[in-house]
């Protein structure tokens, strides 16, 4: 068992990384109280079945899968709910899924009577590595990915990794890029550990390495004023290609860093991104995915933060003119 | 002109009461960005549009007067307006008007891009010696007031007396219900100045008295997790009254507070509502209420947090059943 503390003072918070921690749950978080269990139908059902087996009074609400859960309707039906079910201050909300549900959940969580605990139990490499901490929650609107939400820190998060056993190799993978991120941008040494090769037995530990560079950016910048802006090394140009095919977010993660490395660091990113069957080239008109980087949110006025790795482990953020990225979205995307 | 620091370490803000002060508003705030100004329709045009006049680009939205506009619908029409208008984190919200606008306002300020800033100029008594500070933002669901939102902080309060001219001689009555409450929870100076009787002359200094209570409490106890319960003096009764009667908040307020007074303070609070034409007496059915105060959120498994008041200035919290509160509740309503 690894426990990891985030430390932000008054909402600091553990993170559980345990095999079969899914089974004793109750032991590890507080459910002895009503708590609304929110997972999505992409996640076996058991997961969910699993926590809510072990709560006092458990409130069981599966929402379909995919993004468009994301959204102030469902919200609205999760927080009437609760309401429906007479929850108080001193109840909580506990994900169990990946992202979409713990964005999702959090949020409902953070807004209820102006905030309840809550747990997150994530499901998939990607929430293990990346979502699951640091507090950032939300829905979409109007079409614009994570654009009405609320930081709010989990009390808890367990990670069970042997729930990986029923993800999809091409999912695993596209988490795996987020961890291969942490280890460009802040652990030289968890980038090497993905050049040697990572099997089955190595997920464990390549997911609390990526944990702890998480854990240590967002204590050191909880709300997204400054260093957190690391952990968007490979999402300007990723996100603008997420908009604009049909490809999962960590293999636009994948394809946003390459460009965004020097060149010997990109010749090292390569055979680990082929290793790890995720794509290193995109077939998609550069300009349409251009467009799509300008509507990005994280646009100010006149430029764009972007996060440049010169060598594994080290970072520099620039804010750079946007125009600056149209050459190197060519790098990866052709029609 | 009073400026008052509300001390909360990095979400501090100053309150500013100033006489005239809506006509410099761009020098108190910074309005030099995209500010989306909410208002209501019961709140005289040339408050709102005084405002707009001093910002760069101002987004101006009206909601219509009442509860009904705190809901999740309205909250995300100002929140695709913003979206649609090209907000970014660096801009703002701006309330002008009453409780129900800056509730609103701000609850879309703190879920915008998960917070961007939120400026509160309350031009109602109730909201300019209550609700403006303390951060307590939300929108009611399923027929529960304030059942959704969040604990954001303003980044600044505006305050000017000058727009009580124009407010109704009952409403101003209803705002000054929450400053005797103030008085008699902790500054019995307060509370005697209404015994000696409060003119036109003297708002200004009962709205400050009134606002250095709250500033205290709210410092002690951002969160709302204990001291803070002391500033719902009058609330527990008075919410029940509310449900089930069209009497306005302050008005079910002062109904409130008398029973949970000892003999001696109710003898000396009787008169001085009875001068601010405040009422002392209800027609509504007790068990009614009592139902009703049953269902507020307050309420704990068991017990409700009750606040009584023995001599001015000072107040205990109890744990009470909440059958203890029937009798105290026929003081008060009679059918």
């Amino acid at each position: 068992m690894t426990a990891l503390t985030v430390d932000l003072g008054a909402r600091s918070y553990d993170v559980i990384l345990e095999r079969e921690s899914l089974a004793s749950a109750g032991e590890k978080l507080d459910l002895d109280r009503r708590v609304l269990i929110v997972t999505d139908a992409g996640v076996p059902a058991e997961y969910a079945a699993a926590v809510a087996a072990q709560c006092r009074a458990p409130l069981l609400r599966c929402v379909p899968q995919g993004e468009g859960s994301k959204s102030l309707s469902v919200l609205e039906t999760l927080l009437t709910d609760m309401l429906r079910a007479g929850f108080t201050r001193g109840d909580c909300v506990c994900a169990v899924g990946g992202g979409v549900v713990g964005d999702l959940a959090g949020f409902a969580a953070a807004c209820y009577m102006r905030g309840v605990d809550f747990y997150n139990v994530p499901t998939t490499v990607l929430a293990q590595v990346d979502s699951s901490i640091g507090g950032k929650t939300a829905v979409n609107l109007g079409g614009v990915k994570n654009i009405v939400g609320a930081f709010w820190q989990p009390r808890r998060v367990l990670i069970d990794p042997d729930t990986l056993q029923t993800l999809s190799p091409r999912l695993r993978a596209e988490g795996l890029a987020e961890a291969v991120k942490a280890g460009l941008i802040a652990d030289a040494s968890l980038f090497e550990r993905f050049e040697a090769g990572v099997g089955e037995a190595d997920l464990e530990d390549v997911i609390g390495k990526a944990l702890r560079v998480k854990k240590t950016v967002v204590e050191a910048d909880e709300h997204e004023g400054g260093l957190r802006k690391i952990l968007n090394f490979g999402h300007t140009i990723g996100h603008g290609i997420e908009s604009v095919t049909g490809l999962l977010h960590g293999e636009c993660v994948a394809l946003g860093m390459l460009p965004m490395c020097s060149r010997p660091v990109r010749a090292r990113l390569l055979p680990v991104l082929e290793k790890l069957g995720l794509p290193t080239r995109v077939q998609a008109d550069p300009e349409a995915v251009y467009a799509a980087l300008l509507h990005d949110k994280k646009m100010g006025a006149g430029t764009v933060s972007a996060v440049f790795v010169d060598e594994p482990g080290r970072c520099a953020v620039r804010e750079v003119p946007p125009e600056s990225l149209r050459p190197l979205i060519r790098e990866v995307a052709a029609p």
